[in-house]
Protein backbone atom coordinates (compact mmCIF):
# COMPACT_ATOMS: atom_id res chain seq x y z
CA UNK A 1 0.00 0.00 0.00
CA UNK A 2 1.64 3.23 -1.29
CA UNK A 3 1.06 5.84 1.63
CA UNK A 4 0.84 9.72 1.52
CA UNK A 5 4.40 10.49 3.34
CA UNK A 6 4.12 14.50 2.92
CA UNK A 7 1.80 17.18 1.75
CA UNK A 8 3.87 19.99 0.38
CA UNK A 9 2.97 23.23 -0.93
CA UNK A 10 2.82 22.17 -4.51
CA UNK A 11 4.24 18.25 -4.33
CA UNK A 12 2.90 15.03 -2.46
CA UNK A 13 5.67 12.43 -1.85
CA UNK A 14 4.32 8.84 -1.73
CA UNK A 15 6.37 5.21 -0.50
CA UNK A 16 6.29 2.76 -3.10
CA UNK A 17 6.92 -0.83 -2.43
CA UNK A 18 10.92 -0.04 -2.75
CA UNK A 19 11.74 1.47 0.52
CA UNK A 20 14.33 3.63 -1.04
CA UNK A 21 11.86 4.52 -3.91
CA UNK A 22 9.30 7.34 -3.64
CA UNK A 23 6.59 8.81 -5.75
CA UNK A 24 6.02 12.92 -6.35
CA UNK A 25 3.14 13.79 -7.66
CA UNK A 26 3.14 17.81 -8.81
CA UNK A 27 -0.22 19.18 -8.18
CA UNK A 28 -1.82 22.19 -10.34
CA UNK A 29 -1.55 24.21 -6.81
CA UNK A 30 0.75 27.82 -6.05
CA UNK A 31 0.74 29.20 -2.83
CA UNK A 32 2.55 32.54 -1.51
CA UNK A 33 2.90 34.03 2.00
CA UNK A 34 4.04 30.60 3.18
CA UNK A 35 0.76 29.30 2.12
CA UNK A 36 -1.45 32.20 2.86
CA UNK A 37 -2.50 32.32 -0.31
CA UNK A 38 -3.22 29.70 -2.33
CA UNK A 39 -4.95 28.98 -5.79
CA UNK A 40 -5.54 26.40 -8.47
CA UNK A 41 -3.75 26.50 -11.75
CA UNK A 42 -4.90 23.88 -14.33
CA UNK A 43 -1.61 22.48 -16.01
CA UNK A 44 0.65 24.09 -13.99
CA UNK A 45 1.98 20.87 -12.21
CA UNK A 46 2.95 19.47 -15.32
CA UNK A 47 4.56 22.54 -16.49
CA UNK A 48 6.73 22.69 -13.11
CA UNK A 49 7.79 19.12 -13.50
CA UNK A 50 8.89 19.82 -16.90
CA UNK A 51 10.94 22.00 -16.16
CA UNK A 52 12.31 20.64 -13.28
CA UNK A 53 13.05 17.25 -14.92
CA UNK A 54 14.78 19.32 -17.81
CA UNK A 55 17.15 21.07 -15.49
CA UNK A 56 17.84 17.88 -13.13
CA UNK A 57 18.90 15.99 -16.39
CA UNK A 58 21.00 18.98 -17.97
CA UNK A 59 22.75 18.83 -13.91
CA UNK A 60 22.93 15.47 -14.15
CA UNK A 61 24.75 15.00 -17.33
CA UNK A 62 27.24 17.72 -16.13
CA UNK A 63 28.10 15.66 -12.58
CA UNK A 64 25.61 16.59 -9.96
CA UNK A 65 24.17 13.72 -8.09
CA UNK A 66 20.08 13.95 -7.58
CA UNK A 67 17.52 11.69 -6.71
CA UNK A 68 15.95 11.81 -9.53
CA UNK A 69 15.15 7.95 -10.81
CA UNK A 70 12.66 8.09 -13.85
CA UNK A 71 9.11 9.51 -14.96
CA UNK A 72 6.26 8.00 -14.22
CA UNK A 73 3.92 10.21 -15.77
CA UNK A 74 3.83 13.94 -16.79
CA UNK A 75 3.23 14.63 -13.69
CA UNK A 76 4.55 11.94 -11.73
CA UNK A 77 7.93 11.19 -11.12
CA UNK A 78 9.97 8.32 -8.90
CA UNK A 79 12.67 9.53 -6.86
CA UNK A 80 15.31 8.32 -4.32
CA UNK A 81 14.27 8.46 -0.80
CA UNK A 82 16.52 10.33 1.78
CA UNK A 83 16.57 12.18 4.91
CA UNK A 84 15.97 15.51 4.20
CA UNK A 85 18.31 18.44 5.51
CA UNK A 86 15.79 20.72 7.26
CA UNK A 87 17.10 23.78 5.10
CA UNK A 88 16.81 25.97 1.90
CA UNK A 89 20.17 26.73 0.43
CA UNK A 90 19.22 30.15 -1.46
CA UNK A 91 22.05 31.64 -3.92
CA UNK A 92 21.42 35.09 -5.28
CA UNK A 93 23.03 36.77 -8.25
CA UNK A 94 20.68 39.67 -8.46
CA UNK A 95 18.98 41.35 -5.91
CA UNK A 96 15.16 40.94 -5.68
CA UNK A 97 12.55 39.70 -3.10
CA UNK A 98 13.18 39.46 0.62
CA UNK A 99 16.80 40.02 0.14
CA UNK A 100 16.44 44.00 -1.53
CA UNK A 101 13.51 44.88 1.31
CA UNK A 102 15.84 43.33 4.45
CA UNK A 103 18.87 45.67 3.61
CA UNK A 104 16.75 47.94 1.80
CA UNK A 105 18.60 47.92 -1.63
CA UNK A 106 16.82 48.32 -5.04
CA UNK A 107 15.46 45.25 -7.02
CA UNK A 108 17.85 44.05 -10.09
CA UNK A 109 21.17 45.07 -9.10
CA UNK A 110 23.77 42.74 -9.58
CA UNK A 111 25.87 41.29 -6.53
CA UNK A 112 29.82 41.43 -7.09
CA UNK A 113 29.70 37.36 -6.07
CA UNK A 114 26.96 35.18 -5.42
CA UNK A 115 24.86 35.51 -2.59
CA UNK A 116 24.34 32.55 -0.13
CA UNK A 117 21.42 32.43 2.28
CA UNK A 118 20.29 29.27 4.59
CA UNK A 119 17.06 29.44 6.23
CA UNK A 120 15.88 26.83 8.68
CA UNK A 121 12.35 24.50 6.97
CA UNK A 122 9.63 25.13 9.34
CA UNK A 123 6.46 26.74 8.46
CA UNK A 124 5.58 27.24 11.67
CA UNK A 125 8.54 29.72 12.44
CA UNK A 126 7.80 31.28 8.77
CA UNK A 127 11.55 29.21 7.85
CA UNK A 128 13.77 31.50 9.60
CA UNK A 129 17.09 32.61 8.09
CA UNK A 130 20.22 30.88 9.95
CA UNK A 131 23.63 30.83 9.72
CA UNK A 132 26.20 28.43 9.21
CA UNK A 133 27.04 28.95 13.20
CA UNK A 134 23.56 28.38 14.20
CA UNK A 135 22.85 25.16 11.78
CA UNK A 136 25.43 23.25 13.38
CA UNK A 137 24.87 24.23 17.10
CA UNK A 138 21.15 23.03 16.42
CA UNK A 139 22.34 20.27 14.78
CA UNK A 140 20.81 20.59 11.45
CA UNK A 141 23.93 19.91 9.43
CA UNK A 142 27.77 19.47 10.00
CA UNK A 143 30.21 22.19 8.79
CA UNK A 144 31.51 19.37 6.22
CA UNK A 145 27.97 18.95 4.98
CA UNK A 146 27.61 22.46 4.74
CA UNK A 147 30.56 22.86 2.73
CA UNK A 148 29.59 20.14 0.59
CA UNK A 149 26.18 21.38 0.08
CA UNK A 150 27.28 25.25 -0.55
CA UNK A 151 29.80 24.02 -3.11
CA UNK A 152 27.00 21.93 -4.90
CA UNK A 153 24.83 25.41 -4.68
CA UNK A 154 28.34 27.25 -6.50
CA UNK A 155 28.45 24.36 -9.08
CA UNK A 156 24.33 24.58 -10.02
CA UNK A 157 24.38 28.57 -10.52
CA UNK A 158 28.13 27.84 -12.44
CA UNK A 159 25.92 25.53 -15.18
CA UNK A 160 22.41 27.26 -14.59
CA UNK A 161 23.28 31.18 -15.05
CA UNK A 162 25.01 30.71 -18.45
CA UNK A 163 22.53 28.04 -19.90
CA UNK A 164 19.07 30.22 -18.99
CA UNK A 165 21.28 33.20 -20.24
CA UNK A 166 21.44 31.40 -24.08
CA UNK A 167 17.47 30.51 -23.20
CA UNK A 168 17.00 34.55 -23.10
CA UNK A 169 16.51 34.46 -18.93
CA UNK A 170 18.23 35.93 -16.15
CA UNK A 171 18.48 33.45 -13.03
CA UNK A 172 18.14 36.08 -10.41
CA UNK A 173 18.01 33.55 -7.46
CA UNK A 174 17.10 29.92 -7.03
CA UNK A 175 16.53 27.70 -3.57
CA UNK A 176 18.08 24.34 -3.55
CA UNK A 177 17.24 21.36 -1.03
CA UNK A 178 19.23 18.86 -0.66
CA UNK A 179 18.84 14.91 1.09
CA UNK A 180 21.23 12.00 3.06
CA UNK A 181 21.22 8.82 1.42
CA UNK A 182 21.20 6.18 3.89
CA UNK A 183 24.96 6.06 3.97
CA UNK A 184 25.26 9.76 4.71
CA UNK A 185 25.87 11.02 1.14
CA UNK A 186 24.56 13.93 0.23
CA UNK A 187 22.62 14.61 -2.73
CA UNK A 188 20.41 17.13 -4.75
CA UNK A 189 16.63 16.63 -3.64
CA UNK A 190 13.42 18.54 -3.99
CA UNK A 191 13.34 20.56 -7.13
CA UNK A 192 14.48 23.19 -9.64
CA UNK A 193 11.45 25.04 -11.14
CA UNK A 194 10.02 28.69 -11.46
CA UNK A 195 8.26 28.04 -7.78
CA UNK A 196 11.93 28.12 -6.36
CA UNK A 197 13.93 30.61 -8.92
CA UNK A 198 13.63 34.02 -9.89
CA UNK A 199 13.97 34.26 -14.05
CA UNK A 200 13.60 37.46 -15.63
CA UNK A 201 13.32 38.00 -19.18
CA UNK A 202 16.81 39.27 -20.44
CA UNK A 203 15.35 42.18 -22.96
CA UNK A 204 12.18 42.84 -21.17
CA UNK A 205 12.92 42.29 -17.79
CA UNK A 206 9.36 40.37 -17.60
CA UNK A 207 8.78 38.33 -14.51
CA UNK A 208 8.95 34.09 -15.71
CA UNK A 209 8.18 32.89 -12.47
CA UNK A 210 6.35 32.48 -8.94
CA UNK A 211 6.36 36.04 -8.94
CA UNK A 212 3.84 36.53 -11.70
CA UNK A 213 1.46 35.11 -9.45
CA UNK A 214 2.72 36.28 -6.16
CA UNK A 215 2.27 39.88 -7.93
CA UNK A 216 -0.66 39.14 -10.43
CA UNK A 217 1.35 39.92 -13.51
CA UNK A 218 0.38 37.27 -16.18
CA UNK A 219 -0.96 33.33 -15.73
CA UNK A 220 1.28 30.89 -13.78
CA UNK A 221 1.04 28.29 -16.41
CA UNK A 222 1.44 29.71 -19.68
CA UNK A 223 4.55 31.58 -18.02
CA UNK A 224 6.24 27.96 -17.07
CA UNK A 225 5.71 26.36 -20.27
CA UNK A 226 7.05 29.66 -22.00
CA UNK A 227 9.78 28.79 -19.79
CA UNK A 228 9.95 24.99 -20.74
CA UNK A 229 10.11 25.29 -24.43
CA UNK A 230 12.90 28.18 -24.19
CA UNK A 231 14.47 25.65 -21.87
CA UNK A 232 13.79 22.63 -24.25
CA UNK A 233 15.18 24.46 -27.52
CA UNK A 234 18.77 25.95 -25.90
CA UNK A 235 19.34 22.11 -24.75
CA UNK A 236 18.57 20.12 -27.32
CA UNK A 237 21.04 22.83 -29.60
CA UNK A 238 23.30 21.89 -27.10
CA UNK A 239 23.15 18.53 -27.49
CA UNK B 1 34.66 73.33 18.96
CA UNK B 2 32.98 70.07 20.10
CA UNK B 3 30.25 68.60 17.32
CA UNK B 4 28.03 66.09 18.89
CA UNK B 5 28.76 63.38 16.18
CA UNK B 6 26.16 60.51 17.30
CA UNK B 7 23.42 60.86 19.36
CA UNK B 8 22.99 56.84 20.25
CA UNK B 9 20.65 55.05 22.87
CA UNK B 10 22.64 55.11 25.28
CA UNK B 11 25.32 57.21 24.24
CA UNK B 12 27.15 60.05 22.68
CA UNK B 13 30.32 60.56 20.88
CA UNK B 14 31.59 64.28 20.48
CA UNK B 15 34.68 65.40 18.32
CA UNK B 16 37.71 66.60 20.39
CA UNK B 17 40.63 68.85 19.03
CA UNK B 18 42.50 66.02 18.68
CA UNK B 19 40.80 64.71 15.63
CA UNK B 20 41.93 61.16 16.65
CA UNK B 21 40.27 61.29 19.54
CA UNK B 22 36.34 61.34 20.50
CA UNK B 23 34.60 61.92 23.73
CA UNK B 24 32.03 59.39 25.06
CA UNK B 25 28.97 60.40 27.32
CA UNK B 26 27.17 57.49 28.67
CA UNK B 27 23.57 58.84 29.51
CA UNK B 28 20.70 58.01 31.98
CA UNK B 29 18.61 56.36 29.63
CA UNK B 30 17.76 52.98 28.30
CA UNK B 31 15.71 51.80 25.18
CA UNK B 32 13.94 48.94 24.04
CA UNK B 33 12.20 47.43 21.25
CA UNK B 34 14.17 49.37 18.39
CA UNK B 35 13.71 52.91 20.63
CA UNK B 36 10.38 52.79 20.54
CA UNK B 37 9.98 52.71 24.36
CA UNK B 38 12.68 54.80 26.27
CA UNK B 39 13.27 55.51 29.82
CA UNK B 40 15.18 57.92 31.99
CA UNK B 41 17.05 56.49 34.86
CA UNK B 42 19.47 58.39 37.36
CA UNK B 43 22.69 56.85 37.65
CA UNK B 44 21.96 53.97 34.76
CA UNK B 45 24.40 56.13 32.40
CA UNK B 46 27.91 55.89 35.08
CA UNK B 47 26.55 52.46 36.28
CA UNK B 48 27.00 50.90 32.58
CA UNK B 49 30.26 53.06 32.38
CA UNK B 50 31.87 51.78 35.22
CA UNK B 51 30.82 48.09 33.99
CA UNK B 52 32.02 48.68 30.37
CA UNK B 53 35.79 50.39 31.64
CA UNK B 54 36.36 47.58 34.10
CA UNK B 55 35.33 45.13 31.10
CA UNK B 56 37.80 46.86 28.50
CA UNK B 57 40.59 47.19 30.77
CA UNK B 58 40.43 43.27 31.44
CA UNK B 59 40.62 42.60 27.92
CA UNK B 60 42.95 44.94 27.51
CA UNK B 61 45.45 43.44 29.97
CA UNK B 62 44.43 40.31 28.39
CA UNK B 63 45.61 41.54 24.84
CA UNK B 64 43.08 42.58 23.41
CA UNK B 65 42.97 45.94 21.50
CA UNK B 66 40.33 48.04 22.18
CA UNK B 67 39.28 52.04 21.31
CA UNK B 68 39.67 53.05 25.52
CA UNK B 69 42.14 55.80 25.95
CA UNK B 70 40.87 57.29 29.53
CA UNK B 71 38.06 57.91 31.67
CA UNK B 72 37.72 61.98 31.57
CA UNK B 73 34.49 61.73 34.64
CA UNK B 74 32.31 59.42 35.80
CA UNK B 75 30.18 59.25 32.54
CA UNK B 76 32.74 60.42 29.79
CA UNK B 77 35.47 58.49 28.77
CA UNK B 78 38.37 59.20 25.65
CA UNK B 79 38.22 56.71 22.97
CA UNK B 80 40.18 56.29 19.84
CA UNK B 81 38.51 57.88 16.43
CA UNK B 82 37.76 54.69 14.05
CA UNK B 83 35.60 54.07 11.43
CA UNK B 84 32.82 51.60 12.79
CA UNK B 85 32.02 48.77 11.33
CA UNK B 86 28.47 48.72 10.47
CA UNK B 87 27.76 45.52 11.58
CA UNK B 88 26.68 44.17 15.84
CA UNK B 89 28.30 40.66 16.57
CA UNK B 90 26.45 38.63 18.67
CA UNK B 91 27.84 35.59 20.60
CA UNK B 92 25.52 33.29 22.19
CA UNK B 93 26.57 30.92 24.53
CA UNK B 94 23.39 29.67 25.91
CA UNK B 95 19.22 29.95 24.09
CA UNK B 96 17.88 33.42 25.18
CA UNK B 97 15.69 36.24 23.53
CA UNK B 98 15.21 36.24 19.81
CA UNK B 99 17.31 33.50 18.92
CA UNK B 100 15.11 31.38 21.07
CA UNK B 101 11.96 32.87 19.39
CA UNK B 102 13.28 32.76 15.81
CA UNK B 103 13.77 28.96 16.25
CA UNK B 104 11.06 27.75 18.23
CA UNK B 105 13.74 26.70 21.15
CA UNK B 106 13.38 27.18 24.96
CA UNK B 107 15.28 29.75 26.77
CA UNK B 108 17.84 28.66 29.11
CA UNK B 109 19.08 25.70 27.24
CA UNK B 110 23.26 25.55 26.81
CA UNK B 111 24.41 25.16 22.99
CA UNK B 112 26.73 23.03 22.32
CA UNK B 113 29.52 25.65 21.32
CA UNK B 114 28.69 29.07 21.02
CA UNK B 115 26.98 30.48 18.28
CA UNK B 116 28.03 33.92 16.20
CA UNK B 117 25.52 35.69 14.41
CA UNK B 118 26.08 39.06 12.56
CA UNK B 119 23.87 42.19 12.13
CA UNK B 120 23.72 44.99 9.86
CA UNK B 121 23.59 48.19 12.07
CA UNK B 122 20.34 49.93 10.69
CA UNK B 123 17.85 51.73 12.57
CA UNK B 124 15.39 52.08 9.86
CA UNK B 125 15.65 48.16 8.78
CA UNK B 126 15.58 47.06 12.35
CA UNK B 127 19.15 45.72 12.21
CA UNK B 128 18.52 42.61 9.67
CA UNK B 129 20.76 39.21 9.89
CA UNK B 130 22.91 39.16 7.62
CA UNK B 131 25.57 36.28 6.99
CA UNK B 132 28.98 36.40 5.63
CA UNK B 133 28.14 36.39 2.18
CA UNK B 134 25.70 39.03 2.39
CA UNK B 135 28.29 40.85 4.49
CA UNK B 136 31.20 40.85 2.00
CA UNK B 137 28.73 40.90 -1.34
CA UNK B 138 27.68 44.36 0.28
CA UNK B 139 30.80 45.83 1.07
CA UNK B 140 29.74 45.80 4.81
CA UNK B 141 33.46 43.95 5.91
CA UNK B 142 35.62 41.88 4.07
CA UNK B 143 36.51 38.14 4.53
CA UNK B 144 39.77 38.48 6.11
CA UNK B 145 38.37 41.36 8.27
CA UNK B 146 35.14 39.29 9.12
CA UNK B 147 37.61 36.23 10.68
CA UNK B 148 38.99 39.07 12.38
CA UNK B 149 35.97 40.61 14.18
CA UNK B 150 34.59 36.45 14.61
CA UNK B 151 38.42 35.50 16.25
CA UNK B 152 37.81 38.97 18.50
CA UNK B 153 34.47 37.86 19.74
CA UNK B 154 35.80 33.83 20.26
CA UNK B 155 38.88 35.58 22.39
CA UNK B 156 36.42 37.71 24.17
CA UNK B 157 34.54 34.83 25.26
CA UNK B 158 36.87 32.88 26.11
CA UNK B 159 37.98 35.52 28.99
CA UNK B 160 34.59 36.91 30.18
CA UNK B 161 32.59 33.46 30.45
CA UNK B 162 35.10 32.36 33.14
CA UNK B 163 35.24 36.30 34.41
CA UNK B 164 31.58 36.14 34.96
CA UNK B 165 30.93 32.28 36.36
CA UNK B 166 33.18 33.42 39.40
CA UNK B 167 31.67 36.60 40.00
CA UNK B 168 28.61 34.68 39.61
CA UNK B 169 27.15 35.37 36.85
CA UNK B 170 26.20 33.40 33.59
CA UNK B 171 27.18 34.74 30.25
CA UNK B 172 24.58 34.16 28.23
CA UNK B 173 25.14 36.11 25.40
CA UNK B 174 26.52 39.77 24.68
CA UNK B 175 26.82 42.10 21.21
CA UNK B 176 30.21 43.48 19.96
CA UNK B 177 31.47 46.23 17.90
CA UNK B 178 33.96 46.45 15.80
CA UNK B 179 36.23 49.99 14.42
CA UNK B 180 38.85 50.34 11.47
CA UNK B 181 41.53 52.66 12.72
CA UNK B 182 43.30 55.32 9.68
CA UNK B 183 45.37 53.03 8.69
CA UNK B 184 42.97 49.63 8.45
CA UNK B 185 43.98 48.24 12.01
CA UNK B 186 40.81 46.48 13.16
CA UNK B 187 39.85 47.17 17.34
CA UNK B 188 37.05 46.64 19.65
CA UNK B 189 34.97 49.41 19.78
CA UNK B 190 31.47 51.05 21.31
CA UNK B 191 30.73 49.23 25.14
CA UNK B 192 30.26 45.85 27.05
CA UNK B 193 27.83 46.40 29.36
CA UNK B 194 24.50 44.65 30.80
CA UNK B 195 22.90 47.39 28.06
CA UNK B 196 24.31 44.65 24.90
CA UNK B 197 24.34 41.60 26.95
CA UNK B 198 22.16 39.04 29.21
CA UNK B 199 23.60 37.86 32.68
CA UNK B 200 21.57 35.52 34.71
CA UNK B 201 22.65 35.16 39.15
CA UNK B 202 24.06 31.33 38.44
CA UNK B 203 21.99 30.75 41.59
CA UNK B 204 18.57 32.24 40.89
CA UNK B 205 18.81 32.57 37.02
CA UNK B 206 17.17 36.53 38.22
CA UNK B 207 18.36 38.72 35.02
CA UNK B 208 21.15 41.00 35.74
CA UNK B 209 20.92 42.67 32.46
CA UNK B 210 18.78 45.13 30.35
CA UNK B 211 15.91 42.45 30.07
CA UNK B 212 14.92 43.69 33.60
CA UNK B 213 13.72 46.51 31.74
CA UNK B 214 12.32 44.98 28.38
CA UNK B 215 10.50 42.71 30.65
CA UNK B 216 10.13 45.35 33.64
CA UNK B 217 11.60 43.16 36.16
CA UNK B 218 13.43 44.97 38.67
CA UNK B 219 15.14 49.12 38.97
CA UNK B 220 17.92 49.28 36.08
CA UNK B 221 20.36 51.34 37.81
CA UNK B 222 20.45 49.18 41.16
CA UNK B 223 20.64 46.16 38.54
CA UNK B 224 23.90 47.21 37.11
CA UNK B 225 25.82 48.08 40.26
CA UNK B 226 25.30 45.27 41.29
CA UNK B 227 26.95 43.58 38.54
CA UNK B 228 29.55 46.38 38.27
CA UNK B 229 30.14 45.43 42.46
CA UNK B 230 30.43 41.73 41.90
CA UNK B 231 32.80 42.20 38.69
CA UNK B 232 35.38 44.45 40.56
CA UNK B 233 35.40 42.22 43.81
CA UNK B 234 36.38 39.11 41.37
CA UNK B 235 38.87 41.16 39.27
CA UNK B 236 40.39 42.88 42.21
CA UNK B 237 40.75 39.33 43.84
CA UNK B 238 42.48 38.19 40.53
CA UNK B 239 45.02 40.81 40.60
Amino acid sequence: MEKLLYAGKAKEMWSTDDPEVLRVVYLDQATALNGKKKDHFAGKGQAAKAISDLVFHYLIEHGIETHFIKQLSPTEDLVKRCEMVPLEFVTRNVVAGHFASRYGLEEGQSLPHPVQETFYKSDQLDDPFINASATTALGFATDEELKQMWNLCQRVDDLLLPLFKKAGMQLVDFKLEFGRLSDGHIILADEFSPDNCRLWDLATKDHLDKDVYRRHLADLTTTYEEVFHRLQAVIKEEA
